[in-house]
């Protein structure tokens, strides 16, 4: 076997080894829900369905970091920490198809539209958008407590007071904060400084995206390896920026990715009114009456197709996308360079390596 | 000082104790999220400002269960676990206020119209309600991820795999579950099998009030001092039939309840459609022009004040309030009964004789 092939073996074998532990984890769960009552069942399903998809990045990344500061391959801990990852970001999709009004996720109708579903197809009464919404909070919440309660069965390595404890919280609480910020710019960014709209897009994906999905996850398996300072902040200087790169590349999916590949339809991000760098350079490097089209129709719910096409030309011509793609580059640039410098084994730099390439340069 | 001084000191000390470490885990939290963006300010200000009202109820419930198994008084475990109940109150309330459209919370707005409101006053663009919403779900679950970080600050009593832990997890699981429950019934209630409505609203308050407000945080004070499981389990004897009376209570005031007194609006359990024990009683015992009347207006967002007191009238006339009074002084005598058994020191027996006596015969 070559070193590329023992890569995809061990990381193809950690992958299952989530799966089964979420599966296991969540049959657990399952039996408490059914002593209360049947009725919890879809609730059970929807968050069951929806960590078994997903390109699991966090979990990988959260492996590598494990295994490069010289956790062994496999170990209970890091299947756990995985796992924990993967409950987190399932109930932080759940929340976010809500607050953004997203129909779908990964192809299959959100949470909360499956709700929405079961109640028309059930006859039941009263507001089938609204019982969706609340569904959808719940079973949010509900995952939310689960990823923690699996974070904590790693055990003495995520004790209280452990460096792993704090990346956790402080991951939870950055992408909470992160969030909100997103959200606070769709409505207030149309009224605050124009000139400072990129740099506080930029804020955004920073606490939204980076620190959450590569950053934290990379830092939190070299935690519970028992890494030392100076490789936590080799992982941050490798992982900040590729996070960085991975969320432009995901606002540049966003507008011009193929629905077919996203499992989002064509223009979502723009009808959902998110102001990303992308938007952000737009908004700054086009002409008045273009800058003022795209103001006027972000987050318009009848946002229709002919809109989606005249904002895309717009965001081609007056160069945005070219100076998003450049950054995306820079960023993945100062990643790879980070990672050259990080004091880990050879197959761990290339397990990195290949995840980040993968990160960037990704269709959906 | 008499003993019954003596309990009031104390129970005060613990009181001021826990708002003490809410205000200095906060503190805590709120540097690192400045550190963010000042943007966030308002999320935090919305969690300490619900954190610093209540009865206290669960916390209170916690230390007596904690006294009663022999743990010492103000010990800074327990002061710790009653803040970790109180971040997990408020988390439920944010949410719940969501999912139940309540505008109001303890006299004042409920977070996500607190957030409405500030998108009105600072003239942000697009929709109000809907950023207030996703405002409200980011701030329940920034307090949710709190309450678990406050938990695990109780140290090795509280490490994975106690009891405490257990409770802790079970009791989170359980009210998410419960109030599912809860919403399911508003909507599917009216096309179900009507001689069931009264056991599925006991049901619900079970798992959505009486374990979570009453008998979890009883046996997880317990838990926390080390009780034996016969002190455990006599402590579910006692709480558990409490906790049924309390909503039981509740659901009374919910219909009945004088809004300055409760903070809420006259007949607001109706206008959300909430199928209480009271309204499955009274659904039950009237008339089928009455029951029919109940069913169309509950849950109705145009309910006036005419209709609130004809169902009121209905719920008077049918026997259904005098028939919830009775269970509501049946499981207060069970609890009593349980109480009197408890192989507990006087002390704490009396509190917790005097924590059942006023929520059960409470006004707001």
């Amino acid at each position: 076997m070559t070193a590329g092939e023992q890569l995809l073996v061990e990381q193809a074998d950690f992958v299952a080894a989530v799966a089964a532990r979420l599966r296991e984890f969540l049959a657990g769960r399952q039996e408490i829900m059914s002593a209360i009552s049947p009725d919890i069942d879809p609730i059970m399903d929807s968050i069951s369905n929806l960590v078994t998809g997903g390109k699991r990045l966090r979990a990988l990344m959260c492996y590598w970091g494990w295994r490069g500061a010289g956790g062994s391959a496999g170990a209970g801990e890091i299947v756990t920490a995985g796992a924990a990852l993967e409950l987190f970001q399932a109930a932080a999709l759940i929340h976010d198809d809500i607050i953004d009004r997203s129909d779908t996720r990964r192809g299959g109708p959100s949470v909360h539209r499956r709700f929405g579903q079961l109640h028309r197809e059930q006859g039941w009464a009263l507001d089938g958008e609204r019982f969706g919404q609340a569904a959808g909070i719940l079973a949010g919440d509900l995952c939310l407590s689960f990823s923690e309660e699996a974070f904590t069965d790693i055990g003495p390595r995520a004790a209280s007071g452990s460096t792993a404890r704090l990346i956790f919280n402080l991951m939870r609480a950055e992408v909470m904060a992160g969030q909100y910020l997103d959200i606070l710019e769709e409505v207030a960014g149309p009224v605050r400084d124009r000139t400072q709209a990129v740099s506080r897009a930029q804020s955004i994906i920073r606490f939204k995206s980076a620190k959450y999905s590569t950053e934290h996850p990379l830092a939190l398996g070299g935690a519970l390896a028992g890494a030392p300072d100076d490789l936590l902040r080799g992982y941050s200087a490798f992982a900040l920026p590729l996070g960085e790169a991975f969320q432009l590349r995901d606002d540049v999916l966003g507008v011009f990715g193929d629905p077919v590949t996203t499992g989002k339809p064509a223009g979502d991000d723009l009808r959902e009114g998110k102001r990303t760098v992308l938007v952000a350079l737009a908004l700054e490097q086009s002409g008045d009456a273009e800058s003022a089209f795209i103001d006027r129709k972000l987050g318009s719910p009848d946002l229709d197709s002919t809109d989606v096409a005249e904002i895309r030309r717009i965001i081609v011509d007056c160069g945005a996308l070219q100076a998003t793609e450049l950054l995306i580059g820079q960023y993945a640039d100062n990643a790879l360079s980070a990672l050259a410098e990080l004091p880990v084994d050879e197959f761990s730099r290339s397990a990195l390596r290949k995840l980040a390439e993968a990160s960037v340069s990704r269709a959906s």
